[in-house]
């Protein structure tokens, strides 16, 4: 990123041509397809294909639940009801293929999302390309002190200007021993498949990922958490712009009981009732570890 | 089936609105959206929605495999390549939904495919139709003397009426009661999660299933096969239909490779080469049981 | 039910010889294995085979988390870290094999659990016994008048008597029929794949169903709660205590956390600090739909 | 590897008392508990538990098939059957859980095998150890000329010095920014999330991997192919060892039917069928594009 002039052509001929077509359009989202949404500082997420929209959710219900669903009044008060009692097939029935490139680092933890469908760029049958990720100054963060998988305060002054010079140099470095390694020229180049293995994790791959809308939702409460690691996040955020247009009921229930909402154990909400009727709760009298008690001070403001 | 004119109406008003979008449109899938095709008396499938054609199969090998599939000259020939070694991923990015209508015990066996994405017609929330799948004539089967789960000859004469004035009776008379459970006219009425258990198990239900075309392909070889129960295979054999028109070059690969291919075991493969060789192999000198002897006298013809 | 003395025979020889093995042994599910908890009047649980204690969770864990987990003291309370913040993997470490003997109808709904595996008794190669689910009076319940999917009243009186008479006859006389249809004697008998399709849904099928502890627990969550059909929520409460006996601390949590807890949206938590601010708040000043608040209120008592 | 004498020791103390179970055991499988088998310079591969044998499979697929089973006649010849036609349930009531230690890259193609169960070491929340993978000079080998993905004749002389020598000195250099990054020595110390950025594809990393047997086995049938990549070869052929003491009569089958086997499209059976009849088929009269005609000239010897 920025894209090349080839690729913003392709990108501009796949735009010029709407056809017709008898399914389910999004209007929001066709503002979307094949359009880049730059991420860090040469990923990406572009939206290749999509099914279904927030109708689709409720067509769905609709065969499950029968006359049962007319006492929910709108498409919006049903897909709130589904979204709230954890229904999740009627959100499987929207599907979105994404075109993402990524960190290494960052595809490791994303893939662990197993269900979804994945067609990743084989460093086996080609080469990658000399493309990393350096993180900006206010991304390049201190070990968390409190937390063991945080972080903390930015670095700063000469810290930060030898962290950057090492990322830099070692990338550098490995791509160009890459490179000298895979060359046939007066030798006979080492194969793909193993010259790869001398690159670091910031290096960027790309991939096309295809994901239902459930489990895309579990993909975004996760990774879009404030405890998700921000290289990570900053894609997230990125798809959940893109989803709010594309279903805007189903991205509203799921900011509201998901992104926004809190989950509550039985010694919490006891303790909740006892806070209501005027008792004055701490940690020692709730029955709750520190750690818990912390968490649900937050969630009682 | 037939349809009402309501949901004729319906249909043909879904279709009378083509939309521009940005997204593949594949023309010959275009032609079967919302349209019932008739299975069976009273069951039917019909498409709401794709996702892909085969151009999206190869664009997505072509994210993975970079240059190295320039080597492959043309979309039909990486598709067989694709289809031949096992290549599951670029399959996964095509996506269909259908509508299907099926007696309950084809039902039962169509679930046991577990990836996919399921919305039945739930009979706790509402009630159901009085449609019962009653078997033409010439699929009115004996028990297959050879084959535990197969079918023999055809029924005739008065066993088969028998047979058929039995379906049909307590078919008609369960529904009675349930009706009868069911009802509030004078009673409280049976909670319809209980009525339904005396429902027989070829009642017809409903649902909306989405799936990708590699699952599918897995779900054709196994339903589409002389093997398959016939009143699967019917069901089976229509989607194969309309996956013809969705993506004719991987449909063309499937046929050849799956439902046309056979598997050889290594015992197999070593009397073929020696058959070839000249020599007169019979089942003692095959190593191979009997039974697997017959399945592979039925391969080399 | 109860055991035929040929069953329970074998059970006794299966667990009259313990062999010695270095895997993890879990005494309390050893008190469990084979033995029958019978469920429904037909109907039983019994466990298989088991991998994995509470101790395996945390050795998990700790393969992930290495010295991160070390500020966790010990292995209830990492449970009980892992189980708040939907740490789902090391839970799937833990693996259950059961068999279990139900009615087709809760059959159906249970299948819906996708991510688990089956074998069940097949009726295209095996005939099924003559055994139906007939409930007791006191399950016998009218439809609810407030929830379309749920239960009122019990039913009583001649209302109650002229359900159970029904039942039990039509079951008696499919069972009748089907192996009318079945038999040889005289005539060619009917495939046993197409005489089954006369069976009602309370007849009883059986499988055998093996799952990791996390998606167990999915399962149970789901089904062990108040709003699931009474006929699937005692094979859940039936399992609950097996479990409860097999992985102590993370039963433990799960009761916390899942069965006893509670999600609130970001308005339910909105409404929640307003409260505890001393606020009178009412569904109108809420922002919760009615559904909503009638939920929240039940949370806060 | 080779183990630290306290990892030895610890496996030991594991081996070392054995307990009295009423579950399956299998003897061969006991042997092999906790060892590590040594892969590649740092890898291994551990059995940490297991569930289920060769008699659970044929246990299972009875339940399914009842009566219909008794025509095979003993559990191997049922296991064969099962295999050769595709009945995959019966295979999935196997269970297998391993700690594996392997490079990152060797990771990367592992876990597109989704039907799993993972634990892997973090790095956010730990520091990895100095370990990489360097490959033994008979595993350095040149691109293939003939296949993208493959490796041709292994480098020689001042070329795999040179190569080696870069392996070498990269990966040190890399963790010794890494540390130099992350410590906390006179400066803040880079997150640990951030600071594995730099380091190399081949450092090892480690995993708890649960699976079935039948997924298990398709991941042996990928990954013990001649076409895998050597270093994820080697640890599918150390599992095919493990996995011949565990299921002795399943691994038969499979070697047999899968690894031994091959499939033919409905061309190369028609083909087939023409030569047993004596007729010379060549290519240009096969029908086949050159690629796949290669393939069946191998097959048919």
């Amino acid at each position: 990123m920025p894209l090349s002039p080839e690729q913003q052509a392709e990108i501009d001929a796949l735009r010029a041509n709407p056809q017709p077509t008898l399914r389910t359009v999004a209007p929001g989202m066709e503002a979307h397809l094949y359009r880049a949404h730059q991420v860090l500082d040469h990923g990406f997420v572009r939206v290749i294909d999509y099914m279904g929209d927030d109708a689709a959710i409720t067509q769905a219900a609709r065969v499950s639940y029968g006359k049962g669903t007319k006492s929910v009044q709108n498409d919006e008060g049903l897909i709130r009801y589904l979204m709230r009692h954890w229904h999740s097939t009627p959100f499987e029935m929207c599907e979105i293929k994404l075109h993402v490139k990524l960190p290494v680092f960052v595809a490791r933890q994303w893939i662990r999302h197993r269900t979804a469908n994945v067609n990743e760029y084989s460093a086996r049958y080609s080469i990658l390309d000399r493309e990393f990720y350096i993180p900006q100054p206010d991304a390049l963060a201190a070990q968390s002190s409190v937390n063991n998988q945080g972080r903390g305060e930015v670095l700063t002054g000469a810290e930060a200007e030898r962290v950057l010079e090492i990322l830099k140099s070692d990338a550098g470095r490995s791509y160009d021993h890459y490179e000298e390694m895979l060359s046939q020229d007066g030798q006979q180049g080492l194969a793909r498949e193993l010259a790869r293995m001398n690159l670091p994790a910031n290096i960027y791959t790309q991939w096309y990922w295809k994901v239902d809308l459930h489990n895309l939702f579990h993909f975004l409460r996760l990774r879009a958490d404030a405890h998700a690691q921000y290289e990570i996040r900053v894609y997230a955020d990125t798809i959940c712009n893109v989803v709010k247009d594309w279903v805007p009921a189903a991205y509203g229930a799921f900011e509201d009981y998901r992104m926004g909402g809190a989950t509550l154990s039985s010694k919490a909400i006891d303790c909740l009732r006892r806070m209501l009727k005027g008792e004055k709760v701490t940690q020692e009298t709730s029955g709750m570890s520190k750690g818990e008690w912390r968490e649900f001070s937050e969630v009682v403001g």
